[in-house]
């Protein structure tokens, strides 16, 4: 880090906005690397694990649920946010998995520690390859509708090819499981 | 859609909370598929463009900067805000291009609209592919400090893979870019 001092912001003061319960809302103060004091509007979120679950066939399960900020049903890798900032997210991903596919997984390999929108947002994604896949029975949240979608990891990489698989935890996902077992 | 009715939240009511330069805050109501009334808490944001500026000798440009939410330096494709949720990402995509690395491209082909976080987050990031660039000179914003580096694209989409460039957009780009291009 030494050598990019030139670019680093020095954190000054912050004002909360807003305490919500999926995200809290600042403003920080920073110095700039001119010396210029400059404000950054900050959510804080406390991260998430999400899972690429393929099983000995090759095929991938996915769930379905409605988006309401973006107003349209998404289709994307079992995900889910993290209890606190404090949890492992190899624990939330098997909870995750297992509420939303019923799926218990004996292996579960971290692919990337993903950083969503790093401009404003302190959401850091972990996701996992989940393989040697069991049944057991799905349990979603209270006011959490799923539809859970089995397909060839192939085909849900070429949908992400195509610009069909708009999620980017999904798409990180895919293309990263795609590459690694193909 | 209308198969996935089964999944869809009804848009009740909104209640701002914030309006910011970035981003505007807001509590909504809807209506879940059980006929019960839910709480989501919405970032609403205009949207970006973000750009894999690929040369002829397969090297890609990518901008390091300081990231505050993170309380980091981070290695990334050039990207930035549209003007306005109006704007075309097109247009974006080449301002942002010239601005943070000096580049100019004969062509832009869209790899991906993609949704940072679809949980609570009306961002959606257009990914081009650059192509045919030339050299002019870059003009940071004011208070954008900026270290522009270049690496083979192979060697970008092999840290990916190792989990080393955590920024989504950054990563969906260079694999995306690099399947195509291989």
């Amino acid at each position: 880090m030494a050598e990019y001092d030139g670019l680093k912001e020095v954190y000054l003061r912050e004002k909360s906005i807003y305490h919500g319960r999926v995200f809290d809302v600042s403003e920080r103060i920073v110095r700039l690397p001119n010396g210029k004091e400059a404000k950054r509007e900050i959510v804080t979120h406390k991260g998430a694990a999400a899972v690429v679950p393929v099983d000995d066939q090759g095929m991938v399960t996915l769930v379905r649920q409605y988006r309401t900020a973006h107003e349209t049903v998404m289709l994307e890798i079992p995900a889910g946010k993290l209890d606190s900032a404090a949890e492992d997210p190899l624990v939330c991903a098997h909870r995750e998995l297992m509420e939303e596919t019923g799926l218990k997984a004996e292996r579960m390999e971290p692919l990337i520690r993903m950083v969503p929108t790093p401009g404003y947002c302190t959401e850091a994604v972990t996701i996992y390859l989940a393989t040697g896949l069991s049944a057991g029975r799905a349990h979603p949240d209270e006011d959490e509708f799923l539809s859970v979608e089995q397909m060839p990891l192939e085909d849900a990489a070429a949908m992400v090819m195509r610009g069909e698989l708009e999620d980017a935890k999904t798409a990180i996902g895919l293309l990263m499981a795609y590459t690694k077992l193909r």
